[in-house]
This record gives structure tokens, C-alpha cells and sequence, in this order.
């Protein structure tokens, strides 16, 4: 069954006769459509991709299982290929405005529109093999750009911002389409921040790297994070640290089963960490879901009631942040499988020192 | 008088007791807040900033003119500082998903939420002389990249990725944050296609090649066209489409004044496309705003209603593309004074060989 029918089988649920699709990373995953403007209809018995005069080209060569109408000013234009009968539509709230929901009930005058929870990302949730490959594949970049980035540090030279803007030109140069987040490369006690900006600031001997990235390849994302150790005396503090973090995240990999809640992952390595003193240092997630989306569902958290079935893939990334001194995370992308994860990171997780 | 203050002057224009602001890019304009989740109430007596808790130490150091509030699990949570009693909220339509507004909706209950039009992206529009500077810096990096990327093309070598991945390189390195948009690089026949992506295809001896990028500097934009031959001898067809859209170019920046409006200031470069008999190959607006987005007011198009008032910061980019031939746009940021604009972009626009 294609995407488009497994979305039509769930229309009943909604209660609705169409379901307008809003969010481009669902219109992709259901057409294949990669562009930067696009809606879809789907009903029982119509299919249609609804973009503007720039992807007229485009859509036709992306878009499958679906008729294609390009408008000329306004989305609304489609209301001429659905039948006059007063059908219901819905739509998902968490993908539109509030602006756009207005002007679609004034334009679609006649029709009843609904909001609706958005359908297709828990769809999604559950990737093929043809999906897996393509993150395996992204992730493969990410991973040679780590092996090449780790030669390309000299202390007491490179600044954060150089090996950033290195990180994201190998991205260029290895096939990937562009960074999936706002690379992060944080040393010192600038690390302790989890979502630390890389600054014009050198690269000191005997300090600690920490660099989180991933891109895009064919519309699927990549996301890892390695911490390294910049010269040849890391203070027991941080070596205690480091393996407190690696402990847990392999716990988490390990023990990681089909048919386990979010919740109960996020346990695995939380519970280590706590154990080890360190729990109040942890303040984030496990982990998320990785496709078309770097953060999507399931979600890996204390708020994940998701049971996670084989084919979903996420991150399991834990981390210690101590403030003052130093973060380390280290994260994985895997696969739940039949009988526990696939890692599908390759980089080594023992701790390196350049 | 601050920028808090002037919103406040529009309250009783709203109809509003509060108004709720959701877009980053307007509460940045308003507090000075980098960071990537914020919302801020504005009242007649308050004026109140709430993040979460990894922007606490950043909102200390950023936020001017507003109480900070940080929340633990849900926004809503600044209700605690709202007196009780039945306020109006304004909440902006364009800048807020349905299921937010139904979130609030339901969590501010005694309070009536209401959707009103976003009154401070107007107010962006007009800019100070301080925000000038920091596009002029965010567009001399541009300029100098250009400069230093057209030693770097090598026919039968480079591919338009490798020059996009280049480009954005060098962003960081000159000490830009990132790009303002996806790179595009395009040659030959791509050209044509105003939205173009890099190909890992080499750009050929004697062909055109179009590069638009730009980059954030300290929260700011910059954006550039510029077309150049790669070889020595363009032809006469593309040498004659240059000279127009160059022609056509320089007209609408002499002739733009205060006053006009976007739609006139469009037409400037439009009538002489047309006249030239290439009205049919421009498809686009010729401009757009530029400030803390890339995109934003006022608009410089056939629907542009806007006077342009001395201070407002735009681009200026007429193109001609023939389908199945080449491309050519030339875009600069310009600046509305008094007597006319000043062209904020240095790079040259003689049809350059390289």
C-alpha cells in the first residue's frame, strides 16, 4: 500500500472528507516532493499536489501518487477541482497559522473546516529500509567528516568558528545538501552550555572538544556528537565524566528492547547517570527521532509514551554538563530491530585525545 | 524612545490590554534576545520576556527593557505575573500555529485571547542608522567573498557545489554566523530556474554563472546576485540580456525616491524588461526587505502598496530567463535616504570573465 492509501484509511478516524496536508516534510514523505512551497488533498477518491509556478517542472518530476495542480495566486485555486458539495476538511493544527486558517475558511466558503491532530508524522515514525539507508547514508558523511575534522585541529590556532565552517564545507564536499541544525563546537567550560554558539575563540592545549552536527542527503538527516580530549593530560574529573557518559549511553544502546516506552530508554542511561551523582548535570533529553526531520517523533524523553517499534529511529545521546568546567555528550543515531538496536553511527566512542 | 515603548503606543490601536508576541525575529527587535525560544507580553504596565531554562544566563545578558521570566514546563506559566483580572491578550495570526492558540487559549483561561495582524513587523521596517551598519557589515562580507571566490572557479573542475560550498566557508571565516538562505550557484541552462540548487556538475569553459548567497552577521542580513561568463567569449544573446537586466537595475536604483511605492519602484526595472521584450522571462518581484530576516517588509513588487520611506532597507534584483539558454540576475541591498537610494553592495556589475 502507498503512503497516500495509508493516510486514506486513517480518514475516517479524523472525521473528515479531506485531509489537507500543510507541513512539507510530511507532502514529501508522501509524494516526494522536495521543494519549498506545496499543500495536498487527500480524500477517497482525490489525490492532489497543490504548489506554484516555480515547481511546475518540479512536481513533475517528483510527485507521485498524486495529480498535480499549480496555482497562479493563491492556494485556494484548488477549490475548483473539488466537487460542490459541502465536504468536510481537515486540517493540522500544529502545522498551520492561525492567519492561514482564516483565510482558507473565507476562501473555501461552502466547505467545513476542522482542525485535526497532524496525521501523518506518527506515520512516519516507522521508516522502511529504503529510509534506513538513506540515513545510514547521511550519517556515513558525518562520520568521515568527523575521522578528517580530528586532523585538522591545532591547538593554540583553530578557533571554534574555523572548525565549524570546516565541518560544514566537508558537509558540501562529502554529497550531503547543507547542515540539518546549527553546527555546535564548544571547548571548556563553554561546553557545559548544551546548545553552545562556536565562537572566534582559539582552541586550547589540554582542553576538552565537544562538536555536535549532521546534514541533509536526499531529504534525510544525520546527528552525532563526539567528545575529544585537545592534548595528552585530561584531569581525572573529566576522564570520570567521559565514562559515566559512555557507560550510559551503551547502557541505553544495549538494553534498548522493541515494545519499550520512550520513558523507559530515557531510564536506561538516566538512571546510571543518576546513580553516578551526576543526575542533576543531565538536563535534556535521551534522544529523538531522526528522518526527514532532525527532530522528530517517537520522543526519547521522560515524556515519551511512544512504544518504540522496530524500523523507529532516534538518537541516544546522553550528557554531563558541569558547569564551570566542562560537557561531554556522545550521541548515536540507531534502529530499533527485532531483537534491540542497529547503531548506525560508525565513529569510535572511546575517548580520543588529538 | 525604546522599541518596547513604541509598541505600547499601539495598543489601544489593537484593541488590545497585552499583546503576545511569538516571532523571534521581532522580540530579537525588541529585546535584543538572540535565542531560539522566546515570547514576550507587552501591556500598558508590563512588559515581561519568558524563555526556558537554557536561556536563563542568556537572557540576563541580552534582554533590555523587559522582567525576565523563566519557565519550567509550559509558557503559559507566566500567568502567575498577570494581574487577575478578565485582560485582553492580542496574539499575532501570521505567527502562531492554531495549536498554540488553542493551547493558550485553554491554559489562560479568564483572560480572552484574541488574534489581531502582527504590528512590529511594520515597525522593522524603517531602520536605524545602527541596524544600517550592521547590514553594511553583513553585506562586506559578502562582497569580499565574491571577490575571493572567482580566483577559486576552475572550468572543467569545480562543480557549482564545490563553489556553494566555498561561499559558505567563507562566511565563517570572514566571521559571519551562517548563511541567510540556501546558496544557490547555477549555470548554463539551470541558470534559468531563479531557484535553482547546486549540482555536482562542473561548470564548463565559456558558459554563465549565477551565484545569489548572503550570510547573518550580529543578527543581521545580507544578500547578493551577481552573473558572471566563465571563459572569454559570451554570446551576443546573453551579452544583450545582460545589458538589460543591468540597465534595468541601475535604473530603479536612480530613479527610486521617497514616496513611491514598492509597485513603482518595481516598475522602473519592469518597464524597461518589457520594453526590451523580456517582460515574459522576469517572473519575480524585484525586491524585498532585508533587516533580521532576508525576507521581510516592505515589498518591492506589483503588490507592493508600501511608501518607501527614507531608512527602509531593500534589494534591488531584476532577472531575465530563458528557458533551455541561461539566467542572469543582478541583485544589491540598497538603502532609501532622503534624495534617493544608496546602494549599500560594493561588488561590481560590469558583465565580468573569469
Amino acid at each position: 500500500m502507498n503512503r497516500i492509501d495509508a493516510l486514506r484509511e486513517k480518514l475516517d478516524q479524523l472525521n473528515v472528507d479531506i485531509y489537507l496536508e500543510t507541513k512539507l516534510a510530511n507532502i514529501r514523505y508522501l509524494t516526494g516532493f522536495s521543494g519549498s512551497n506545496a499543500y495536498l488533498l487527500v480524500g477517497r477518491d482525490i489525490s492532489l499536489f497543490v504548489s506554484d509556478g516555480r515547481y511546475k517542472e518540479q512536481s513533475r518530476e517528483e510527485v507521485k501518487d498524486a495529480d498535480i495542480f499549480i496555482y497562479t495566486r493563491e492556494i485556494t485555486e484548488f477549490k475548483e477541482k473539488l466537487p460542490e458539495i459541502k465536504l468536510r476538511i481537515g486540517v493540522p493544527k500544529a502545522n498551520i497559522t492561525c492567519e492561514l486558517f482564516e483565510k482558507l475558511k473565507e476562501k473555501l466558503e461552502g466547505f467545513e473546516l476542522v482542525l485535526v491532530d497532524d496525521p501523518v508524522s506518527p506515520m512516519r515514525m516507522v521508516k522502511s529500509e529504503d529510509e534506513i539507508e538513506k540515513i545510514r547514508r547521511s550519517q556515513e558523511v558525518t562520520d568521515r567528516i568527523f575521522t578528517e575534522i580530528l586532523n585538522r585541529v591545532k591547538p593554540g590556532e583553530t578557533t571554534e568558528l574555523d572548525i565549524a565552517a570546516e565541518i560544514e564545507y566537508l558537509m558540501k564536499k562529502f554529497g550531503a545538501e547543507k547542515p540539518s541544525f546549527d553546527t555546535i563546537v564548544a571547548t571548556g567550560p563553554h561546553s557545559a552550555l548544551p546548545h553552545a554558539k562556536p565562537r572566534k575563540v582559539k582552541v586550547k592545549n589540554e582542553t576538552n572538544l565537544l562538536m555536535d552536527f549532521g546534514n541533509y542527503l536526499e531529504g534525510y538527516s544525520s546527528d552525532m556528537t563526539r567528545t575529544v580530549w585537545v592534548g595528552e593530560n585530561p584531569p581525572e574529573e573529566f576522564v570520570k565524566i567521559y565514562n559515566i557518559v559512555k557507560e550510559a549511553q551503551e547502557r541505553a544502546e544495549e538494553e534498548a528492547k522493541p515494545g519499550m516506552t520512550g520513558k523507559e530508554i530515557d531510564a536506561l542511561a538516566r538512571e546510571m547517570i543518576e546513580k553516578a551523582g551526576y543526575g542533576e548535570f543531565f538536563g535534556h533529553s535521551l534522544g529523538h527521532g531522526v528522518g526527514l526531520e532532525v527532530h522528530e517523533l517517537p520522543r526519547i524523553s521522560v515524556l515519551g509514551e511512544t512504544k518504540i517499534e522496530p524500523g523507529m529511529v532516534f538518537t541516544v545521546e546522553p550528557g554531563i554538563y558541569v558547569p564551570g568546567f566542562a560537557g561531554v555528550r556522545i550521541e548515536d543515531i540507531v534502529v530499533m530491530r527485532e531483537d534491540g538496536v542497529e547503531v548506525i553511527t560508525r565513529s569510535p566512542k572511546n575517548l580520543i585525545k588529538i
